[in-house]
């Protein structure tokens, strides 16, 4: 399947993500449609015009029309969507995702998917710390990063599709790697960044912190707002991985704490001093 | 001292902090010179209008004419200065910092000052990741938090003044502890995140990060590139309170990594919430 704009698309779950992904598409000219559970949040859609047409239930009629399917569930949603209704895709459907983890769930569904239909998993490198289609907007997209993680199953047309709709999106960078490599990579980037935030919001409850902080800890704790279905449902599909990155970060900061306690200058500014040179490199990026 | 517009204001060590409260002072009408080591600094700062006088070492004159002085120097150059040249300070001078610890300077400070002199201390919560005075800008304190942190030392009279000039430089909060819990308080929102913010840089090599880095990522490790000579200093005068902070981080992280470990789903969603009800708070603060 080719991205052109007689391409109908149609996003599933119209939550945050579903419906950036239908603002930035609407505006690009391509016709959006809905499937989500929420009957404010299709009707609050259609009012801004921000999708063409918009169902409650998985509806056959909808879901047979669509060229290309955004899948915006929860993973374990996801799972169960395909099992249920993949029965009414039309042949030669384009399914793509946004999920946060990919080797537990990409292999799962493009197991379980028909043969004449085709799943490429992608994802957003994006989002707030509010939800829902409300709270939509394409903003989020412009400087962020959009990973495609193709398989050996993956069609190279399919990969190049999914990189042409992370383009019309507007993302600032595209990428791709293995779902092995993507989850490593999240694992440290993203999940263990929100296990730190969290950790560091409940560790201690000092009273009037507002009155006394500078930006570090507002930085720090900006992503402790967190959903806890989805984001715990995220570290367990990507355990292993995760529990790695806690504990290299563990050992890192054990290592830091030690050297402090033995009054380690020369191992406390070593560390500081390689900090500074990778945020000078990851800044220069 | 009152703080008024005939008031002389000497910084001593004019880098980041020292002038962005030189421009700041310029721009209400104050009289503002310099003391500080460099050359090039002091030639700068008259160029670009921030100080009215300057000289590059302790000259008795210019010490002698201050009537308030702001230190902002490393905490063990600062208490070198007060020992060489206090001698030569104007009977009846108030004396503030800048400085990021206080137990171990303001009781240091203040037994050895002279009985006509009196030294105040002060926070203010800001900075920037680059340094010097070229880069100096009174924007650093329109969001800001600024701590006042007397002693029973202190008249009531150089509080006030020193909430005064917290006011005069723009400060949104003003507000004012004893140097313990001012320590206890840094310890874990200043600290501790510049603890957690050096490890999580330093603590895997993945590389072309830049390319898959959400938001998260880049906002709890901005303040990685950290000044090793200043904070390496600054945690060992706050080893202590610091140390029970990094303790209680550990604690808190740990029991996260253990719950998703045993894939103890209730205890991690826990975490999670008031993670989220914490944050809220702080933002409602």
């Amino acid at each position: 399947m080719n991205l052109n704009k007689n391409t109908k698309i149609l996003i599933v779950g119209l939550g945050l993500m579903g419906g950036s992904y239908a603002i930035a598409l609407k505006k690009k000219g391509y016709s959006v449609g809905c499937i989500t559970r929420s009957r404010e949040s299709v009707d609050f859609a259609l009012e801004k015009g921000i999708i063409d047409y918009g169902s409650t239930t998985p509806d056959p009629a909808v879901i047979g029309e669509a060229d290309l399917l955004v899948f915006a569930l929860y993973p374990h949603v996801f799972i169960d969507w395909i099992e249920k209704w993949q029965k009414y895709l039309k042949p030669g459907a384009l399914l793509t995702d946004v999920t946060g983890v990919k080797t537990s769930v990409v292999y799962k569904i493009q197991a379980l998917l028909r043969e004449d239909v085709e799943f490429i998993a992608a994802h957003p490198m994006t989002g707030r710390e509010v939800y829902g289609v409300k709270n939509s907007t394409d903003a989020i997209f412009r400087e962020a990063n959009y990973i495609v993680t193709p398989t050996a199953k993956n069609t190279p047309e399919a990969i190049e599709t999914a990189k042409r709709l992370g383009e019309e999106l507007g993302f600032a960078r595209i990428s791709q790697l293995t779902p092995e490599e993507h989850d490593e990579i999240i694992a440290f980037v993203s999940q263990l960044t929100h296990c730190i935030a969290v950790s560091l919001m409940t560790c201690n409850s000092l009273d009037r912190l507002e009155d006394y902080t500078g930006n570090s800890f507002r930085d720090l704790t900006r992503i402790a707002h967190i959903n806890e279905d989805m984001w715990s449902e995220l570290f367990l599909l990507n355990k292993k991985a995760l529990l790695n990155e806690m504990e290299l970060f563990q050992k890192q900061f054990e290592k830091l704490r030690r050297s402090l306690e033995e009054e380690d200058l020369e191992t406390m500014k070593a560390i500081m001093r390689q900090s500074t040179e990778r945020r000078d490199a990851f800044d220069r990026g």
